[in-house]
């Protein structure tokens, strides 16, 4: 446990994957986050520097875990020239937790390769709470020694870190993990809709879709919020339409016909189009149900 | 248990429904069938009557199941005029089990109830095993104290026949349950199709599946079917199509779009068309591999 650990991005997810690493006996000696005032107080709780630049955390960690919100902010902070974490970053590990374009991954691990650091893709499928408990579901990708090096710390993030693949395997599985669970949602938000529309009482709807082929985890986590409109976001539509669009240009570039992704990715699109973007993904729903429609 | 029954239409199901009543002490007294040779079988094996016309079951029985293919069959049997169930069928219960457009229910009881006869869905959601086994999904609908009289028979049947409302409302449920499950299906084949294209393991792709938002209870029963191409019929490909084709209909009439429902709707009759109905619903996986696509 004498790694040092930076953290780049600590926002809600960042923060609680820091709190849990040091609550475990890591030093977290370094943070980063455009976000001055939060940073400052985290580091004071953590003990750790807060650093101005991105070369700081470079400079004071063995293994920084990046948690930014898109391609072009992972890409700007692994800048080629610049403030950059990878000014110096000799026999670094970087451990790339957003969820990104699979691609990305690679020209991640192109350039960590040119400045002899060390680039591990880290992708969840968890939320805030698991961030904290260190209960995340965690699927990495990569030099698959390199993820052996680091596990010990993976293990306290996640239940049962799996390494899946080469870079960008984990943001494709990803992809289809989100893909397949907005088809299911979507699909589920009509279901509803029409069984309202016939006039059925959808507790009971529900039920008997748990105990048949219809049954689903998103039946279990959104059915009773769609019936009842309480749309509070855990995973936004906008989101949503982020991921499916992933998995649908992948299909594309396989040359598949996916009439079912296609049609999911369109009612996030549809949800995102009609201001509606920052509900949970149950807020598909309003799409659906007779007396809702936008 | 001094009350006689009597079946119209063995196949499968029916006969097996017929076998496990008298197992549990009930006279079933008659038996009818167009397929003449394993009808008369059944009819030794049961000790009961092989009636040569519809009028002689209803004469010998209280209550009448009645197990046949389609909206056709099921108003041929319930004729106004000619060999019918409904000649001198005055307080005779019919336990109608196809799964049939849900406004034929209504015309059903129409026609019921102009001979003094009852009428009652009851919608199967289980297959031939669970039929001999007396573990039916059983989902009935029509007048509650019909549902309520002949339940102890029912009981024998179904692990709990479930009351979901008036006559037609067991199938529109079972139209909702069929299409949300086809929804899953057919979304499940896109993301294990593309999976395979990306080069992804399947079966470590499925297992992940299972851990996150994008479980189902069909990626449990067919996932690793589609993964080996093994398309044995449960539940035909032909007769998705043909449920999905319901609840399509039912929201069109409805006045909503439903672009998902739309979708795998499409996938099957595209299988239909391909030749390809007899396969099992998994089958639609062979729309969504790159190497099968039809």
């Amino acid at each position: 446990m004498t790694q040092q650990i930076g953290f780049v991005g600590v926002g809600r997810m960042g923060a609680n994957m820091a709190r849990r690493l040091k609550d475990c006996g890591f030093s977290v000696v370094a943070v980063y986050d455009n976000r001055a005032e939060s940073t400052a107080e985290l580091a004071g709780e953590l003990g750790a520097i807060h650093t101005r630049t991105l070369a700081e955390v470079t400079a004071a960690a063995d293994i920084i875990f990046t948690v930014v919100t898109d391609d072009a902010a992972q890409l700007s902070i692994f800048g080629e020239s610049g403030d950059s974490l990878l000014k110096n970053a000799k026999g670094k590990v970087f451990v790339n937790c957003a969820t990104l374009t699979p691609s990305i991954h690679l020209e991640l691990e192109r350039r960590a390769h040119d400045a002899e650091a060390y680039s591990l893709e880290a992708c969840m499928a968890s939320s805030i709470t698991q961030a904290r408990e260190g209960t995340l579901y965690l699927m990495c990708a990569g030099d698959k020694k390199v993820f052996e090096k680091i596990k010990p710390v993976l293990d306290k993030l996640a239940t049962a870190p799996r390494f899946v693949g080469a870079a960008g395997q984990a943001a494709q599985v990803k992809a289809l993990v989100n893909m397949l669970m907005n088809i299911n949602t979507a699909g589920l938000a009509e279901a509803l809709g029409l069984g309202h529309s016939l006039g059925l009482d959808l507790t009971m709807l529900r039920e008997i879709f748990s105990q048949t082929g219809a049954a689903s985890r998103v039946l279990q986590t959104d059915g009773e919020d769609m019936q009842n409109r309480e749309h509070d976001c855990f995973f936004s539509a906008a989101h949503a339409a982020k991921d499916s669009t992933i998995a649908w240009k992948l299909g594309v570039e396989a040359g598949l016909s996916l009439p079912l992704s296609a049609a999911a990715r369109l009612q996030y699109e549809r949800m995102v189009a009609l201001g509606l973007g920052d509900l949970d993904k149950s807020g598909v729903s309003e799409l659906t149900f007779k007396d809702r429609i936008w």
